[in-house]
């Protein structure tokens, strides 16, 4: 059964506000338990829009590292269970053998059998240089980048509450959008997108609405993308693997003010001056 | 060896501003693998600010039904090991026998070995109805908690970029507040402090300054509050849960104005006029 569910819901609730207080309605984003399960068991559950399935299996098939390619999957099947969506991933038969041996290693993304310090190293693993992608933008451009997402938001414009991630080409704009109450499925919604369009991520930036946290930067390693373009803050630990990636980093873009984190080589700008 | 760090960090950036760019500083928030293991073996592994390593420990463990009390905790013993925080919770002999049963059932938290619709399920718990708390407040307190949650947020002051949760209680205020990068991570070190303190979770409100997914409402449950009020919206499936769970859901925050999603009969309001 393909799951076609909507995402965003009407609720009742009283609005208390200086001119009194009255019942009304007003939208709100649905939240939905999704199940990954690869090869027959489950391999992680997120709290997600119920919205764009296939884009999010496969774009967290690619970030997470458990293909290389959208070719390595055989069959993504959505099932509707009520209380949540189940999505299993069927992978070819190397990237089955390969996965296989990850779960025999790790059993599962949150290492069940391994002590504390292997599962650090796992959450932070090593992180893909981004330097095939020779891309560069200007100020414009980045300012730009998060006023054109904002125009393809339509969820966060009926409720006020979720979160986005574009594809941003110079020239062209934001060619790609994904939006979820959750920023990493936003992006992973989007990676899948962009792989299954066939757009390389070497040729654009990546943009969100959202803070950047440290696995923001692992996944737009992943998609390939060299520019991460944030609404909101970074972490240091964002800033530190963004660096080590060779990634531009572009954080708290504001109207037309923005700071450039990491990597400012690949932001022409104007005659800067530098102060201490 | 205790784990002692910094929250905080100082980094460089360029300022991109329609006066110039110039090379500057900013503060960000820190962000750090922390890995709770339970009987010797990883159960979760959380990004989180590297505070309160102890709270959370506690918190984590009461809110995700590891332990019904924090005396069945034995030891919390932190380590840093430089990528990240091993955290070992040592549970006394009945805990830890409940303990393990419950993961030879599921393997981790997400269910490796588990099918989708099993891990929805562990992941959509039922939620302990709050009805133990006879607690009501009115359009004071409510606003009132959130201005008061904003004074006790020293990393949020520093960084712009964390978030908080606080427990209000009418006539004290907010008497506990704790922040983090990780709005769950926030709700949960709240949690275990108020258990340190022995502060009874009937006894007042828990005040997040992020939005409320359903897994926020899993947790005030599971700290007994009758009261969840957030500074920004929730999802469809956490007011199912709160409507369910008999708790008062109070949203969208903002200066005198506040929304209430859930058990308005708990709000004391002067006039309601009910407009369809």
């Amino acid at each position: 059964m393909a799951a076609r569910r909507k995402a965003t819901t009407e609720t009742s609730r009283l609005a208390h506000r200086a001119s009194g207080t009255a019942a009304g309605n007003r939208m709100v984003p649905e939240e939905t338990p999704v199940a990954f399960s690869f090869a027959g068991t489950t391999h992680a559950v997120m709290m997600a829009s119920p919205a764009d399935f296939e884009d999010f299996a496969l774009g967290f098939s690619l970030t997470e590292g458990i293909i290389a390619d959208s070719q390595e999957i055989e069959a993504i099947e959505v099932e509707d269970h009520g209380a949540g969506i189940d999505i299993q991933i069927r992978l070819k038969d190397l990237a089955n053998t390969r996965f296989e041996a990850r779960r025999r290693r790790l059993a599962g993304p949150v290492g069940c059998g391994l002590c504390g310090i292997e599962s650090i190293e796992e959450a932070m693993r090593s992180v893909d240089a981004v330097s095939a992608s020779k891309l560069t933008l200007d100020a414009e451009d980045i300012t730009r980048s998060v006023k054109l997402l904002s125009k393809v938001q339509p969820l966060h414009q009926e409720t006020g509450a979720v979160h986005a991630a574009g594809f941003y080409i110079p020239g062209k704009g934001v060619v790609m959008a994904r939006e979820d109450v959750g920023r990493h499925n936003a992006l992973d919604k989007l990676a899948g997108a962009l792989a299954k369009a066939g757009i390389n991520g070497a040729s654009g930036a990546v943009v969100v609405t959202s803070r950047v946290s440290v696995e923001m930067v692992q996944k737009t390693a992943a998609i390939g993308s060299a520019f991460i373009i944030a609404v909101s803050a970074p972490t240091a630990l964002a800033i530190r693997t963004a660096d080590e990636a060779g990634m531009t980093l572009v954080a708290l873009v504001r109207g037309d003010d923005f700071d450039v984190f990491t990597h400012p080589d690949r932001v022409v700008l104007g005659v800067a001056k530098h102060v201490a």
